[in-house]
């Protein structure tokens, strides 16, 4: 979402780059960060949904494409907001890098197309990162709901999941494919299995996370300068 | 599935393009069918995931998207295999020309969201050709599932869905965001509302509903052959 990433934008210092990618919405910030050069992309707006963001993993993984085709990254660093557990410690605006990710609502009772549905991937999991920033690290699972059934607590307990949200899987997926390492950061608004329902976290702390995530990403972009992706 | 579309590459002649899309492992055959090109692209397998078609919304949206770059399409129609409803007088083999197509496991509890989430989309839904083959008409619902919980099925019935499969909402999507006509046919390999298990109903019938659609399409091609969209 842009109000995600907009904050982040401004402490990064990037500038708009007025194209964006061939037949999508998506919105391109890019600018020099210390020794490197970092390119900011959002999903953007649905021309047929007034004003709302193209959330979820379709899109996410159509802008991991084409951003990759277009720029040709060392690196795919998808950042963004997140649902946390209480029973896994977390809590509201903690930071994630995270150590997997996996898919949580992709149920596929064939043999060898069920592992393919859960689609765990390994990440770039910066464990030096963690240690010198006191982030948290876990699993991140994907679904492309908001909410979660009986049978997304299921497969995210089966996952190990510490955070839920909806993209990282889609975009480990693309970046997979693509020979490209993938890493991941995210900062909790709600905590799934604690208080309110996630709605109502998700937009009371929306505006807060995102600060932190403004905060965050450029302590871990500093980090990864220099360092080859076995030291992160 | 190449299960699916080997048939159907083998009723319309075509031949294998040596060139794939690029960073995908999608296999792509094309070929002169009458008056049109036709060019035909399964997703292909998973490197990571031995023998296993990527199927789902993010592989289908990734090879629909660089298809569309690389073949600049007039129309973008998924053919494959799916679920029917005998509540809705489906039966094995019958083959659908979707009238909409939406998802139903994308539940985003936030205003203009939703809506998104649920994504209906209006498609090319050829009322002439289902006239002239006596094929049948509905919605076509999608998920990254090959079952359906209490929750996919709520919405599978706001949904008036005929038909449940793992695609066709995700091809739309990405076709509507560079400006492609949608079109979906798709046969019917299992019961979801009767009969044994979706798994069991479907690897049962996989064969016989692939040859019906290798007979399908090539009717299809043929009808969308010097017609205008309008009159489809």
């Amino acid at each position: 979402m842009e109000q995600e990433a907009l904050p982040l934008v401004g402490t990064l210092g990037l500038a708009a780059v007025s194209v964006g990618l061939p037949g999508l919405p998506a919105r391109v910030f890019a600018g020099d960060v210390g020794s490197l050069h970092v390119t900011v992309v959002v999903n953007g707006k649905d021309p047929a949904h007034d004003g709302v963001d193209c959330v979820g993993t379709v899109a996410a993984s159509l802008t991991t494409y084409a951003a990759a085709q277009a720029y040709n990254p060392c690196l795919v660093l998808n950042a963004g907001t997140a649902g946390g557990f209480d029973a896994k410690g977390g809590a509201i605006c903690d930071v994630y890098v995270a150590s997997r990710v996996a898919f949580h609502d992709r149920r596929i009772q064939l043999p060898g197309f069920d592992k393919y549905g859960v689609g765990m991937v390994d990440t770039v999991s910066a464990p030096a990162l963690v240690a010198a920033t006191g982030w948290k690290t876990g699993v991140v699972s994907t679904s492309d709901s908001l909410d979660h059934t009986p049978a997304c607590d299921v497969q995210m307990t089966a996952n190990d999941a510490s955070v839920k949200e909806m993209e990282a899987a889609a975009v480990a997926f693309t970046a997979r494919m693509l020979g490209l390492p993938f890493m991941a950061i995210k900062v909790i608004t709600d905590l799934v299995d604690h208080g309110a329902e996630t709605p109502e976290q998700f937009m009371e702390n929306l505006g807060r996370a995102s600060a932190m995530l403004a905060t965050a990403v450029p302590i871990a972009i500093r980090h990864i300068a220099g360092r080859s992706l076995d030291d992160l």
